[in-house]
């Protein structure tokens, strides 16, 4: 069961030049859609950040290639099977995949992006894919943005979509941004997070939507954690459609700001809602670190305690064992850190000044805050001046049962 | 259930010059032994190495300034509570149990060590302690080993000893060595175990002995994890009575390969067996890490496989999911990392080569390999001549279970 709210948004805007069909192509499951294609119009823009995994997969590297060579018209998204640890072999079965949408597309392999996600190291049916093109194809609509959000997932429980619309002032320009992302096991992205598609019907150039998307991610996808691994798989995608207004193409053009913190509000919902679905989570835990030097010091201690077994138990298990928490940031393996200066709220509830037990702290109150489904916790450094913020969940029997149970 | 050959030496050796005392101190338990003293001898040379959590425990403080101030003569051992993380308060506790003891046995405060293990951020019973001394003084003993090693046990389920003797060829002169450990979670050493004391009866100065402690912690402490959490009271401490043999003092003496070697022995069991007791462990497992260019970045990949969560619950469904300890090779930072050079054993069962799954490998060879309550992970990089072990456990219901519940 996902954390909190989890619902699809009340709109989901369809956006202008970008089609998405959906079908079963029994990659590796039956009975499911497993099979996403997104067309894309002449003329939008698309960015991508991938997986620092050193083991990334066929189909990662060949959208490394690809991007480089085209604009893409056509993403090409499978589920079950992630098409890793497969060598040469595993290379020629996503090559052939693109190859055949593009012949079917009257358009050129470097135009297909291929991602895949699913099991490690098992040889791809890349057949099931090139016999499901079809059908996929004949699906296209700007419509599915919800079939293809279910289509993509694999050990999630829910579907995961964000849509925002931007209204310009004083003008009758509207920007939409919709998104959809998967992931749930194998989370702690590194420049991506396991899938995410994200498009606006803006108009942008491709090189200020590349360094957009790397801001974007860093405060998102990359500030969230389930298990601490980063997969072999993880993508990220970011596509301008240009079917609305002006070309954007630096950052002073008045329109970038309310666009950038709009995607900024899609990014952080999708990538919060995979931690909210993370595998087994019953909690749903912001780690927010102030007072820090720089932001990496900040980040550092964020992610000792948002991986930590004993604290991600404790969570579990509603116990306001605070001990757990301060043992964490002092492994964080700050030089010099003045332990003397650290404060830690648990929500409001002050539990921890100058390193140690707050004097008014009362066990009834810590409780109260762990009883919740969504806690933050608040680490003080005091010690400068710089934050930072990541997003986790706890670490249940569930987590255990599923991934022990996953592949069976 | 810890895993695997966990049971108590056929012999466990006195060491000549230390006498262990054990008491009911009632710190935090009642109903067991929860106090312990060490006597060292007039003349006995002492080593320590320390955690290096931020928020080091008070007693941990006190040991890192006593240590340098005079040759130790006693150690004062609690269980139930770490006093870690209570301030000033805390740091005046733990000096109190030293001048009480101090004053008991004519000898100064700075020539006791304290240690406590337990829960972090709760106040030191040093009352109960200070009244438990006498008793303890009573019981001294050279034989008390193994109630020592059950005094100070937390979540662990069975007494960690490790007892060697080293016969010097064409002499008369043996030594002894004898350990006890305690651990079970909180287990990522850094430079200390939870709490670790080896004794041996040769005559080692002080210098070597710190020299030597650092070596052998390296090869033993500091490569073994269960949780990847790094306790703030982390201490291992070796004491050289000189009781047997010449002065040691440097590394050409003919004695000393052969009595570090043997201490290496007792180390590396006692590490381990905390691995085998940890917290929930079913399977004890051997990350072995050859090829590398360093040792470090041996060491890196080690520990990535060592923690991933997936492969920890892979091994505790016994499940041979290959493509997870790829992953986690995949991410652990190597820079250049050509993963077609790469080769993956579990015990003789090759499951990955050239990054990819083995033309030979099959499934049940896998299976059969998983199934075994003790494996080693052998992972070849193939770009350098460096290697390194790292010891951990699978992860498991229980281990989710016992920290859901621990404290409560």
């Amino acid at each position: 069961m996902p954390v909190g709210n989890v619902g699809l948004p009340n709109i989901i805007y369809p956006i202008n030049g970008l089609k998405i069909g959906v079908t079963q192509a029994n990659v590796r499951y039956q009975n499911r859609d497993d099979l996403v294609v997104f067309e894309l119009e002449q003329g939008a823009n698309t960015a991508v950040v991938t997986t620092q995994n050193s083991f990334c997969a066929s189909p990662v590297q060949l959208v490394r290639q690809h991007i480089k060579q085209e604009n893409p018209r056509y993403l090409l998204i499978n589920t079950g099977n992630a098409n890793a640890g497969t060598g040469i072999d595993g290379d020629k079965r996503a090559l052939a995949t693109c190859q055949a949408l593009a012949e079917k597309t009257n358009s050129q392999t470097e135009q297909i992006l291929p991602y895949s996600t699913g099991v490690i190291g098992e040889t791809l049916n890349s057949e099931a894919i090139i016999t499901g093109l079809d059908n996929a194809l004949q699906d296209l609509s700007i419509d599915n943005w919800q079939r293809g959000a279910n289509a993509i997932l694999t050990t999630d429980t829910v579907a995961k979509i964000a849509s925002e619309k931007v209204e310009i002032a004083d003008s009758d320009i509207v920007y939409h941004i919709t998104g959809m992302a998967k992931g749930a096991g194998m989370i702690r992205p590194n420049m991506g997070t396991m899938l995410g598609f994200i498009a606006t019907d803006a108009n942008i150039s491709t090189d200020l939507l590349q360094i957009m998307l790397h801001e974007l991610v860093e405060k998102s996808f990359n500030r969230i954690t389930v298990d601490g691994d980063t997969s072999t798989n993880d993508c990220c995608t970011l596509i301008a459609t240009g079917k609305v207004g002006e070309l954007i193409d630096n950052k002073n053009h008045s329109h970038y700001l309310p666009l950038l913190q709009a995607l900024e509000k899609v990014f952080v919902r999708l990538a919060t809602l995979i931690v909210r679905d993370g595998e087994g989570a019953t909690k749903f835990i912001t780690v927010k670190v102030t007072g820090g030097k720089d932001t990496k010091e900040c980040c550092d201690v964020a992610y000792a305690v948002a991986h930590s077994p004993l604290v991600k138990t404790a969570f579990f298990a509603s116990d306001p064992n605070w001990g757990r928490i301060l043992a964490s940031v002092g492994y964080a393996g700050l030089a010099d850190l003045d332990t003397t200066k650290i404060s830690i709220h648990l929500d409001d509830v002050l539990i921890c000044q100058r390193g140690q037990r707050s004097d008014c702290y009362q066990e009834h109150a810590g409780q109260g805050a762990m009883n919740r489904p969504e806690i933050c916790i608040h680490i003080e450094l005091g010690r400068g001046q710089a934050s930072d913020t990541v997003y986790t969940c706890d670490l249940s029997y569930e987590y255990v049962k599923i991934n022990a149970d996953y592949r069976s």
